[in-house]
């Protein structure tokens, strides 16, 4: 394993639960974080069904577009665990025992390891194994792809793994300007500022029922100059009173 | 408007705050569990960032593949705010003033109507709107585009008008078996019950540090007598002691 320094990244969350409403997805939130205080942009996101077709078809998709690609969900042991084979058969190559995760299963199962404990060790034909010194159960990484479990204590801890091995070429530096206008009377001044700093990202959120203030204004940029430029000259056209708080 | 039978649909969460981790995204749960909840199959959910094209192409591909589609997010009236342009032109329409939200707009703001507020009442030329007698801020119709609003507090009033148009074929039926074995030696016995039920939807959800179980087994269809008999045949299989309980 290699570090690796990526720019842009996806996600494919996987699993027929987080689709009927039965289960609150709560992994992309972590991992939305991690990817940000790395330096990493995340473009993408996707939620499909259990269903190796369309899991394959997207995988496919966001590894040829982005730099790395994060799955979550569909690595157990049982029928409707299908994350591996899919990928592997996305890109042609099959799905075998990995002998490195075969010794630890059996080290930790012992006899009673079954072909379903097995299925835990599968990768596709190519993968590479990511470890840390803390966590030990290999994280299988095929091409761009990082095969992330869905059961959200694991994923999380996965985490880690990603932290040690990836990051962005410079990280993101965040403001935000608190008023009490609302997002129509913003609009003029916000439009002066998005076309003066095309290189900052300028983003308006109206917060209902808040006493402190109406709307957010969130300023975005790998340069910290360029942030501080454009905040400086959109508050240089508030009115009086105006902000509320710069945080 | 007319009420729409849906049998399955997609959702595209739009909005950089959601993709960067700043903000936690809750619309889709509500979502996901109204659809369940009217028998609406949701099959497909992609979150994208606040950009005209990657906006314009998902919503297109996803209007041509699934029954209704729900966009949420970007309907605001600031320079981030591009989801009615984006759809109209992914379509090949213009974006118009809506008289009718144009008058409410104006009996809302009287003098203080800006253009800003105006932007609030854009819909792809072609949309329909949609009301209900206690929800009667429009929601945009345009072919099977359902645009809802990204702040949480008035997606979920607008889900009572998905409510009151949208509905599924026929309802869903769930039943759950909670063990406490582990998912390896589930494995051989649920691949027998999905063999034998093709038309149930069996999910197998491993839970950690939870002392009442180890294993939830789902069983879902849109028959409840083949929910039935799917459960029963998985039942019939458990060694004794178990299920720990059945819902």
């Amino acid at each position: 394993m290699r570090a690796v320094i990526a720019h842009t990244a996806s996600a494919l969350l996987i699993g027929n639960e987080l689709l009927s409403g039965k289960v609150h997805e709560s992994n992309l939130l972590e991992l939305a974080r991690t990817l940000r205080a790395i330096g990493v942009s995340l473009r993408r996101v996707v939620m499909v069904p259990d269903e190796p077709e369309l899991i394959g078809r997207e995988v496919r998709d966001q590894s040829q577009t982005f730099d790395v690609v994060f799955t979550s969900g569909g690595v157990g042991p049982t029928h409707d665990d299908v994350t591996i084979e899919s990928i592997a058969r996305a890109f042609g190559v099959p799905a075998n025992i990995d002998p490195t995760m075969e010794a630890l299963l059996r080290n930790a199962y012992g006899e009673r390891t079954t072909d379903g404990h097995l299925r835990m060790a599968l990768v596709p034909e190519g993968a590479v194994l990511a470890t840390t010194p803390e966590i030990l159960w290999p994280t299988p990484v095929y091409r761009n792809i990082w095969i992330l479990p869905g059961v959200p204590e694991i994923f999380r801890m996965k985490l880690a793994v990603v932290r040690a091995w990836v990051r962005g070429p410079e990280g993101f530096v965040s403001k935000a300007v608190f008023t009490k206008m609302d997002e129509a009377d913003l609009k003029p001044l916000l439009d002066d500022v998005v076309r003066d700093h095309p290189e900052v990202d300028v983003g308006s959120y109206p917060k209902w029922f808040d006493p402190t203030y109406k709307t957010k204004i969130t300023f975005d940029s790998r340069s910290g100059e360029r942030v501080e430029a454009a905040v400086s000259s959109f508050l240089a056209k508030l009115p009086q009173g105006e902000p509320q708080r710069v945080e």
